[in-house]
């Protein structure tokens, strides 16, 4: 552990922490220098624990000590509160974050090679739900999951904060190609069955059940639009949560959650 | 409808709009003045439709036609972006607010004499979360949600947000007493089941076919520490959602989610 004070926010050793919630700088930045930021002491341990090599430590100096026994070989900032929320722009609650290099993601066939359950997002740019969606597929025991071109950073930082973590020990992947991006997929055995509140759907466990023996990717979709007719069309099915009452559709993270319990459960 | 333009950020009209993503004073004022806000096209329709009054609504003048149709009798305060963004604090993106009247809440034994099924919820304080789960219970069909005495404010402007304003159709209530409040729901005839993480609790569909044709309460606990040892001791029965792999738990709305499907589909 190198230890090293740092009095000014402007200090050039801080750059890879500017400005945490300016979403636009932020992604061009995390993109050009292949990093992520991981926030407070348990999300910061478990990115370490997950192999991910750390660039630099910026800390408050209470939590020196509580985040001292991973930190060997690791660049470590120590700075007082004003200059932490000078850097990042805002108060950061838990006065922990690290510069993590982020690892090369694996091909799709890679993936799908491995798994006998997938998740497949459409478009989700929300990063609270993707977040939502890893914590819940890495606690089901759901094999992957598989994002279109448009889907958001699973490695932004507020997904990795929402999934607690979690987002370190699911597998995923991103497809090269929406518009073909199913045929991989299809083409590596797995049936697809695509969730949609529509009506005409048939009811997810029933869906299951017909897809006893084999492999299952369960297609979700965006929160405005949902799936696009294009995927809606090139899937196997289409299956639904029944619902009660007037309510349009659920929440993207909760249909997950269903559907994952349903599809894990089958084991 | 009364249309009124404002100029001034500061007129003592849009007071009831002040600093919307300031939550200690935005709880004080709500308090005080018996209102709450809702954001957005969608949700101030729910909001009248469901039989909130409104005392006032802010709006940039674009939005005056999307909505004129349901504010007859309003007095509309008509504001330029910059005015909007001056009062709020923010950007607002939908740049729609209305200003609603709380209506009584039930007490909890006349929302339990109208349910076969309930969620009861300990001190879960955080806003999106509460949102998540009454989408969720609305959707599902669940009877009604029960209140611990320091849960957050379903009608807090963001967990109305999150809700999409199906926080409007799901009944729910707010225990006076923590300590004795579980004792209420027994009497009237509910199977309380606490809803953990820990290992030892039977797996929730075992429990509910256990339970198949009576009352259930499910329990939901706190992100941090779940459940508290005294409401685990009054439940009947703890019980968990199996997960595999290392995570610890799930987050409390995808674990309503599961377990709010589990209970409505026995019907
Ligand atoms: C908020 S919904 C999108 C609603 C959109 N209007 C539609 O009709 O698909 C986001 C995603 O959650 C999933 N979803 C939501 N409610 C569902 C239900 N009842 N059954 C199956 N999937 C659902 C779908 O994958 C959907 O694309
Ligand atoms: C984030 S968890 C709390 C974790 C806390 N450390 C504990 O052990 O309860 C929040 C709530 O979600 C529910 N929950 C989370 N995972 C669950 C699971 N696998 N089975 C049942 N309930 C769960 C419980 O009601 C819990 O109180």
């Amino acid at each position: 552990m190198d230890v090293r004070e740092v009095a000014d926010a402007a200090d050039p050793r801080l750059a890879d922490y500017t400005r945490l919630r300016d979403v636009e700088l932020r992604k061009s930045l995390e993109t050009e220098r292949g990093l992520f930021i991981a926030e407070g002491e348990k999300v910061i341990r478990r990115a370490l624990a997950a192999g991910y090599p750390a660039r630099s430590v910026l800390l408050t100096r209470k939590w020196l000590p509580a985040l001292a026994d991973v930190l060997g070989g690791v660049t470590v900032y120590l700075v007082g509160d004003e200059v932490m929320r000078e850097v990042a722009g805002f108060q950061v609650h838990r006065g922990a974050l690290a510069s993590m290099e982020r690892l090369p993601l694996p091909p799709v066939g890679k993936l799908l090679a491995g798994a006998s359950s997938v998740v497949v997002l459409e478009d989700i740019v929300d990063h609270s739900n993707i977040g939502a969606i890893m914590r819940c597929a890495a606690a089901l025991g759901v094999g992957g999951v598989v994002l279109s071109p448009r889907c958001a950073d699973p490695l932004y930082r507020r997904a990795v904060k929402v999934s607690m973590g979690t987002v370190f020990s699911v597998p995923y992947a991103r497809m090269d190609d929406w518009h073909g991006g199913l045929a991989e997929l299809r083409a590596a055995g797995f049936r697809l069955l695509a969730l949609t509140p529509a009506h005409h759907a048939a009811p997810i466990e029933e869906a299951l059940e017909r897809a006893r023996d084999g492999k299952v990717a369960l297609m979700l979709g965006s929160e405005g639009d949902g799936l696009s007719s294009r995927w809606l069309s090139q899937a196997d099915e289409p299956v639904r949560i029944p619902m009660s009452g007037e309510v349009d559709s659920l929440n993207v993270a909760a249909a997950a959650s269903i559907a994952c319990y349903l599809l894990t459960r089958r084991a």
